[in-house]
């Protein structure tokens, strides 16, 4: 097996966005809409990026006018207290309505807030939703027809283009994501073997993961998601099966000369990497080796591509080419990559049809695949870090065939186990 | 202990919604907006609830166009094997495009199919939303820009109206999660003791649940949602943290005299009961006993006033009262409950503010709870179903304190063990 996660010393701080820097990001943020325009935030994670509140969203509508340097919480209820302990960014008041939908719609006082501060008498709003975007049965008028005097502006092209590029915070707080997700990785490849069913084993590395990091960083540790730790799964990408991409779960068995494809990822922060592997178990046929070595190059290709001053497009099309030089393109199901962060999925995307300039700071995962009908799928996905130059892999597991076959026979587990 | 979950003899063959049920599901939608008119799906619940297929919804447009029996898809190339092989309801036809943003936005296929079905050139077209509802990151334009020949008519309240009421299947599905939600919860409470971290032992009980669920149903069992098997949870609802009814897992470890709320809910074909409990850790104080049975006479409140007939508004003013009646309004955080079934909070909602005439079938959280700052929370959530005449609770989860009083020192614990 392999050390990958297990050099976890020295994590009893973990790294965080401190309060300076999400007033920094609301200064920015004031900056690009207009000093004189109230801003209102409904996204969870635009409230999460610019206050360091993380909540669990419902159809209750929660917001947050950022005024200048005053901050406003309107919030229902259950909320009014959570929300003054626990936002790292002081808010100065918070007005609660009891419940959604309640006897008065909660967006009549988001109304009456937003016109205490000018907005529908002279002023303008900002937002990064027209309107609160509500899951789970929400209804509700949009914000322009709420305040039809005021002009209401969409925030959320420039709120989205802040977060590509991550601050040295952020980036140490993902560097923390790869190690732990790392470690997942490592306690889901010793459960898998013959006859092993994935959501058991995916479970079990995940519990043994989480307890580990917990027991060494103590109170240092902080997922920083509404309702998950980590999400350690296999999705049924087993076998023939793990030529769809994204199937989803089907508490498959693994078998011996199975190819499978693995997902580990542990948040930190709110934020996560994103980690996955391609294993298989036992020792691996010609036709498995030469898929496996062709899906290393076009990962390798992606990586070396991903270079700063270059555009988004460009490195998708070197993967692209990829596939055609080496005859595969009938394999190939989808682009090279994306943004991530706060979101698993964050634009830019590594997609022959986004033009982004790629700049230093921003984060991708690479991840070509190639899906053989019957035989299986090819995927390993890192995150990337773009440098001065080039771009990093963060985290450190292995990504060699060798290192990701996994013992069948109980020779070889027994010799994984001594070892 | 108790013995929730415990019998789960002939739990081989789940239940299932089948494909004449949606069928059928589909011929309602169509009789509501009109025979002529196409119906274009975008939100992955309406997908899972109009044809039984269930994905990982990305910033890639996926859209079902239901017109007639006819049944079209519209997918990126990465979800094109995997709709034709899985999903329940047979798709005459898939078309693909290669990517999210791609060369060409995906938007303009859309366009291209609803065209072949008259749509902009004398039909209308009916949409659960008027654009594709992505998240991360995901841009484009409504339908009614895309198509503005057509009259785009939005059939989501038809949508969430017809889920409302659940048919027998669905009804067999949830007392399956019922079941399997209180097992994940015995395990839960097994290991909640003096010093026990929050997060270890609740993903731990999961895996122990999963895992023995999966042991017994084998193939029968499955989630059927696209990441998520089960979730258990404490979220920090641990002593006086226990009063923010909505707090965010911090890791906290419990302690003797602790009052704690739990969470635990096991996915079934993408359905979830909501089972919540309050426990304490060592013998309760004469203040816990005291709230304690105030919740347990709130939430009885509520169970009883959830009659068919009778409005959402009723249930919850009932509870209100009781609250007044008591004298504790001042620990009323939020209203009795909320729809359940596809999400975990669906509409209608137990709301005083919430008129919608309860029918037989409906199925709701009953959770009125207790905040007491200082102390901590006091919530049972039970999913009731409406009958006939009066409504019962899924799954048998003790309610009574004296099964909720986890023992915390060594005698009790040998005890327990015994027992």
């Amino acid at each position: 097996m392999n050390d990958a996660g297990r050099n976890m010393s020295d994590h009893a701080v973990q790294p965080q966005v401190t309060p300076a820097e999400y007033a920094q990001r609301r200064g920015r943020l004031i900056e690009a809409v207009g000093d004189d325009t109230p801003i209102l935030l409904f996204r969870p994670l635009s409230i999460h990026y610019f206050l360091g509140f993380q909540f669990a969203a419902t159809e209750r509508p929660l917001g947050i006018i950022v005024d200048g340097t005053d901050l406003v919480a309107i919030v229902p209820r259950l909320e009014q207290e959570f929300i003054a302990d626990s936002s790292i960014s002081r808010v100065r008041r918070v007005v609660s309505y009891d419940d959604y939908p309640g006897t008065r719609h909660p967006m009549e006082v988001v109304r009456d807030v937003l016109s205490e501060h000018g907005v529908g008498s002279g002023k303008a709003v900002a937002t990064d939703s027209d309107g609160y975007p509500g899951p789970s049965g929400y209804r509700g008028p949009k914000l322009s027809d709420l305040i039809p005097d005021a002009t209401v502006s969409n925030c959320l092209d420039v709120i989205e283009a802040m977060r590509r590029r991550k601050s040295p915070a952020e980036v140490a707080i993902l560097r923390r994501s790869a190690t732990y997700s790392d470690l997942a990785h490592a306690k889901l490849q010793q459960l898998c073997t013959d006859g092993a069913n994935e959501t058991d084993v995916a479970l079990q590395a995940q519990h043994l993961a989480v307890s580990e990091i917990i027991a060494e960083a103590s109170h240092g540790y902080l997922a920083g998601h509404p309702w998950l730790t980590a999400l350690v799964t296999l999705r049924s990408q087993i076998g023939p099966n793990g030529a769809y991409p994204h199937a989803t779960n089907r508490n498959l068995r693994m078998r011996r000369g199975d190819v499978v494809v693995t997902a580990a990822m542990v948040y930190v922060e709110g934020y996560t990497v994103e980690l996955e592997r391609t294993m298989v178990l036992g020792q691996p046929t010609t036709e498995q080796r030469r898929f496996f070595s062709l899906m290393l190059g076009a990962q390798e290709t992606g990586l070396d591509a991903l270079r700063p001053g270059r555009r988004c497009s460009d490195v998708d099309r070197a993967v692209r080419d990829y596939f055609d030089r080496h005859d595969i393109s009938r394999y190939w199901r989808h682009h090279t990559g994306h943004g991530l962060g706060l979101e698993v999925h964050e634009s830019p995307f590594l997609d022959v049809g986004d033009d982004t300039i790629i700049e230093e700071g921003m984060v991708f995962s690479i991840e070509p695949g190639i899906y053989v009908p019957g035989l299986g799928g090819f995927r390993h996905s890192d995150t990337a870090l773009v440098g001065v130059e080039r771009s990093e892999f963060l985290g450190s597991y292995p990504r060699d065939l060798a290192a990701l076959t996994c013992p069948v026979d109980d020779d070889q587990l027994a010799r994984a186990v001594v070892a």
